[in-house]
């Protein structure tokens, strides 16, 4: 709510001014209370005796004339933007920002709002190879410089060790800065640039104290050390979380350098600012990827999204950027889905975590586990109440200690609580170990086993259940934990939580765009918070689990390194092309993804994209729908955004659009959009313009349709496109005709198949919202 | 004690003796009672009708006279013998013993004693480099094998993985024994071989059930594996004890093939027969080298000594013998000094594990820690029960759970309560964690780690205590633990529980040999025994600390079977002496060696041989001090042993002596005996022949002594050693002269130096008994 009385006062002389505002001061109505903004500018209002940007904008602040009068000391501007977006941030009372509104050089202000890091719980997975494909094609990433926008890092995490690391590049102008325990020394031939932004989460008046924060790069919450070493870790042997997943850690780029930014702060708290802030700086710097973990609630539209917005000047100095879709467990809650942004879905590994167990009948039973320490049990009783439905389900408070303490408690799967909820009253009750059976998909984080414990399925569980109420003394013979199993299938599935399609504000560009690796990712982290309480005490370890698009993210940045490194004349739109075009959507059974979220029911694009990443079919695309600037200024004239909008998103007051559909936007997927209020049979037209990438001169490709149910009719002009040499384009147009309704989404694949057995593969869906 | 009722009844007949049994059965004396002895034959009585010594044996233990007649069943022979040995080891009642001893073929009866396993607790270190010296020049032991005499093996541990052997050779007779377990399928190119013997701890009446043994050569208690995988195990990146000394573990010879007999049983059990029933398949099966982590308490005469004659045999075959001096943390305590035999003494690492703490004032402390688990304590009460002696030192039983609980106690150092005693108090107690000070060198097994504790010197205490004592509310900020340091000084140090010299067998020859790693080895252990109880669990982990000369046994065995890789026609003698002169008796600070049981003052030869073994000079010795059966003929004679005594050890009944001096046995170093009738000024001479293996053809060597003591005065005829050709030998005399009575021990180097900067050392020790 906006106070007008800095109306009444605009007018007053300076001395008056201050005189007024020290009688005020103590009765500063609530409403006066500073608030952070973002304020976008027009910059060709600049007057020209402000050298900078900056000077400008403190003049504009310093000029305020409803400037409570003790706050002369405090510096309102937070930071000047002139990259990412034309503009700053500041800590400013409603009165002050009314003040600059009525400026004529005032385009927009969006309120700093907070954001978070999208970490869900869990394990890792790559598929890459010494001396095969695109590691050796790429020289491992050398050269390329991938920048983490993040919670910045833990450099003596061995990932960010620089053996083997060429030198810094020449061209690069970023810095390590000196801060709470960091110091330029810190940085190597590895971690090239450090930098922290926290002028946006101190406005919101948090303290960056020493007790749970460093006031430097140094990263205190470990997402920004494991987004960092998934992306560009160097090679560390022996990595492990608690034994589990044990193996070599190593980033999907290991020879590119890594300039990590800090802006999320107090356990992951983010602030917009903050991150417009890194934003600009990684411009300056000279990243070439910039990989986002992060995202804003609330689907905005892309005036008022920084993130959006910073991508798109990174995109338009052609820097990559890869932001994560987010963890939000449900369809239509995709964010970060800008179409110059590669959108990232989280898929499940083919690996998994167990504890085996021996009944006392020599019955040998495996589970799911997560428990994190060698325990060694043997010989230890079985409990199970059968019979007394509250204390079979370990239901809260239903335990007795003296009937449990010391056992192994078999817990029946019960839609009325939860695993978490079990083992809790497990815990509560004293006993030694536990069983759950589940019929959920997911059960237990992995930092909720708080005892040794096993997940069975209710189907297996039956055996248990058999021998422990036939048996006079049942007993479990032994059990053993921290055992990883690798070809679990079906994988990779859809996790859970990954943010699904379509997104709300501009559902006809389909996101996420790719799948990749974030349930049970095991990379570097700090060493300041613990992972998990046993017993009394709490454990950590220097490499942990972690789940979430946020861990899907910087597998999909350090693939764009590696193609960067081999194509470096590429258009990020290229990049993604190359990614999206090349991803495979079967999983090791042979079939569509299953989705976690849909009960492992087939999944659709809306969850997968393009498909899951495969980065050594992306460094040979053949053909690649490319972009650049003014494909995305029609895309956004396409939204209908008023001048004033569009400039705020293009930092220019100057452009052109051809009102072209939104169909026409050349994205390397295809989406049809279908109203409630549509009248079918319909039909819907797509033009593409692709270009030969292919090491051949001369290719020929043939359109091929795959799994187009029915219902759904496509039809591709012209079938072939025929090319003499690299680079040149093609066109051709798609024709998606539905006859009826259908039941919200269905899609199939249109494959573009040369004779070098390139094939250029694209989703095309219908939605009926 | 021997029965002479056989006597009576041995010329009855068969049916009057039966019935005469079947009288006396129920009253069978307990002298009667069934026990193992091992009896050596005179194979020269064998009657030509049998064709095996085992038919011959077979038949003597039928004829008995004297066995109780419900016993027919019974399988009275557990082994014949006729390489290590001739003659068998038997069940045999007091009577059928004293029947089989009348017999003209007898020779000799020994109690078929119990052994066990020399192992200690703690952790690991290995200093040989890829593609640097030894390793390659030995092809890391490719084709050469090992014979691991111990526990058996955990086949499925990576470190007996087969990626890079070579095939099996040719030569090779052993085989994979089928088992509990265990089957041929388990063997591969790197585990060539694996047998069981567990005839001689049944005949103890003990039981292979499968609860706590495996009827095979599967390893239950972990040693057999360690040892094994210590000697020749494969490459396996990331392993850790509990994420201490994390790093890649590798054996000493990582190509060598490895075959397994396991003769201990039941938590490290080990009985005569079956130790000569395992050397003997050794030799038969055709290994190269054999290791035996084991000894038999008491030092005996070699006669009567099993392993020194099952050594001999396998000298005889070429076979490089290495056997562990004992952990008998004494001087006079040295076990298998048979002079064909490689002794070895531990040797600590420059390794060391921690934990930090930071106290609430912010001083780090940092401490020696094994605790196994990555606990994370912050902000923790420390308590300290200043003014309370009892409650101070933590003495038993003295602390309060009320005062304690969830607290960090601070115990004080005592010298009338271990720490073992310390930290049982401090559990039972219920602290969180505990800080030790201590003034001893050694305070707390690895395994004795039952809660998060740091063991600290009383010097570096005082700061805890003038901290804890002087604020109001003290307490710990942090705790970490799993730490690991290196470059640890001073080390190597001998270890406290090595088995010192002198051997009371034969004090003329200088043991233990050589020291090697033994202190906190890293390597393989079986899954069946938990390492540790924290709180109310067990934990285990695939590899685990070891400490003890059994860890040091498989170092010198692997060097062993690099240089036999290198070195393919030397002799077993040749391989100590290139091991023994090569050694190094200097630590890390530049200082002899300092002895962890004489609270680090400087050790002796007595404790560590001819010093610390230096594989990569090994290699090339210059000249070697060889020896052959003859050798070992003269030295036996020496010893006054008689000729039935001589022919137990020779298994033959012609040898010829020439009555020279032990003083003249050619061994590379030297020891003067003297005794306390001696009369000062005393001079003694040694004779001694090396033989040129250096690779020029010429070579001049000089004497150089070094570091000799007042007192003792040694003169070298000649000074100057010339060799025209390779191979040629030369003859030299040593002559010591002590001119009066000395403490103990003193002792000086000879070392011979030649144009190529070999050095050809050995210690000339002298000690008063």
């Amino acid at each position: 709510m906006k106070m007008s009385f800095s109306h009444l006062i605009s007018h007053c002389s300076l001395l008056g001014l201050l005189l007024f505002l020290l009688a005020i001061v103590n009765a500063v109505p609530k409403s006066e209370e500073y608030k952070t903004y973002i304020v976008h500018m027009d910059h060709t209002h600049k007057p020209t005796s402000f050298l900078t940007h900056e000077s400008w904008h403190r003049s504009i602040l310093k000029s305020l004339l409803s400037s409570p009068a003790n706050d002369d000391d405090k510096e309102l501007l937070l930071y000047s933007y002139s990259h990412v977006m034309h503009g700053f941030s500041a800590r400013l009372t409603p009165s002050q920002l009314a003040e600059i509104e009525e400026s004529p050089a005032h385009l927009a202000t969006f309120p700093g709002s907070t954001g978070k890091l999208t970490t869900t719980y869990s394990p890792k997975f790559l598929g890459l190879q010494q001396n095969f494909g695109i590691w050796p094609a790429a020289s491992y990433g050398e050269d390329v410089i991938v920048g983490i926008i993040d919670s910045g890092i833990w450099p003596e995490r061995e990932s960010f060790n620089d053996e083997g690391m060429s030198p810094v590049p020449q061209t690069w102008k970023g810095e390590c800065e000196n801060g709470t325990a960091f110091s330029p020394s810190y940085c190597n031939r590895k971690l090239i640039g450090a930098r922290s932004f926290s002028k946006g989460i101190r406005a919101k008046g948090h303290e960056i104290s020493k007790e749970e924060e460093f006031d430097s790069a140094r990263d205190f919450v470990g997402h920004g050390s494991h987004t960092a070493s998934t992306a560009v870790g160097n090679y560390v042997p022996g990595v492990s979380h608690f034994g589990y997943a044990r193996g070599t850690a190593v980033g999907v780029a290991p020879r590119a350098h890594l300039a990590v930014y800090k802006v999320a702060w107090l356990k992951g708290q983010v602030e917009l600012p903050d991150v417009i802030a890194g934003m600009e700086q990684a411009i300056l710097d000279g990243v070439d990827i910039m990989s986002l973990s992060l995202n804003f609630h609330g689907q905005i539209p892309y005036f008022a999204d920084a993130i959006a917005k910073g991508s798109l000047s990174a995109v338009e100095k052609g820097i990559f950027v890869v932001c994560s879709a987010g963890n939000d467990y449900d369809f239509g809650t995709v964010t970060n889905a800008a179409p110059w942004i590669a959108t990232v879905g989280a898929g499940t590994l083919d690996r998994s975590f167990h504890a085996t167990m021996t009944l006392g009948n020599g019955v040998p039973i495996e589970g799911t586990s997560y428990f994190p320490e060698s325990v060694f049990i043997t010989d230890i009783p079985l409990y199970y109440a059968k019979g007394n439905l509250s204390k079979a389900i370990c239901n809260d408070k239903a335990l007795d200690i003296k009937d449990v303490s010391g056992k192994v408690v078999l817990c029946d799967y019960s839609t009325n609580i939860t695993t978490s909820q079990q083992i809790l009253e497990v815990q509560r009750a004293g006993a030694f170990a536990a069983i759950f059976l589940t019929d959920a998909s997911f059960s237990l984080y992995a930092e909720k086993y708080y005892i040794p414990s096993l997940i069975l399925p209710t189907a297996s569980g039956t055996l248990v259940k058999e021998y422990v109420t036939k048996v006079r003394n049942p007993k479990v013979k032994d059990m053993r934990f921290v055992l990883t199993r690798y070809g679990t299938k079906p994988a990779p599935q859809v996790a859970n939580y990954s943010s699904r399609g379509p997104s709300p504000v501009s559902p006809g560009v389909l996101k996420p765009d790719i799948l990749a690796p974030g349930d049970d990712v095991v990379a570097a982290v700090a060493p300041t918070i613990p992972y998990i309480q046993v017993g009394k005490y709490n454990l950590s370890s220097d490499y942990q689990l972690m789940s979430g698009t946020s861990m899907a993210t910087p597998h999909v940045a350090g693939v764009g390194a590696l193609l960067k490194s081999i194509h470096p004349k590429w258009s990020p739109a290229a990049i993604r092309s190359a990614i999206m075009t090349t991803a495979y959507a079967e999983d090791n059974t042979g079939t569509v993804f299953k989705s976690q979220l849909l009960d492992l029911e087939s999944a659709s694009p809306l969850e997968f994209g393009a498909g899951h990443i495969n980065p050594n079919k992306a460094m040979d695309p053949g053909l690649i729908y490319d972009m650049g600037l003014q494909d995305y200024i029609e895309f956004l004239c396409s939204l209908g955004y008023t001048k004033k909008q569009m400039s705020v998103i293009l930092r220019q007051t100057q452009w052109s659009c051809s009102n072209k559909s939104i169909h026409d936007l050349n994205y390397p997927s295809f989406m049809a959009v279908l109203q409630t209020k549509t009248r079918y049979p319909v039909t819907m037209k797509f033009s593409r313009v692709v270009t030969n990438v292919g090491n051949n001169k001369a290719a020929v490709y043939r359109a091929h349709l795959e799994n187009i149910p029915t219902g759904l009719r496509i039809s591709v002009k012209p079938r072939t496109l025929t090319f003499t040499r690299k680079y040149q384009t093609r066109s051709f147009v798609v024709s998606v005709e539905l006859d009826k309704e259908f039941p919200f989404v269905i899609y199939g694949f249109l494959k573009w198949v040369d004779q070098d057995s390139h094939i250029v593969s694209s989703p095309i869906v219908a939605i009926s919202l």
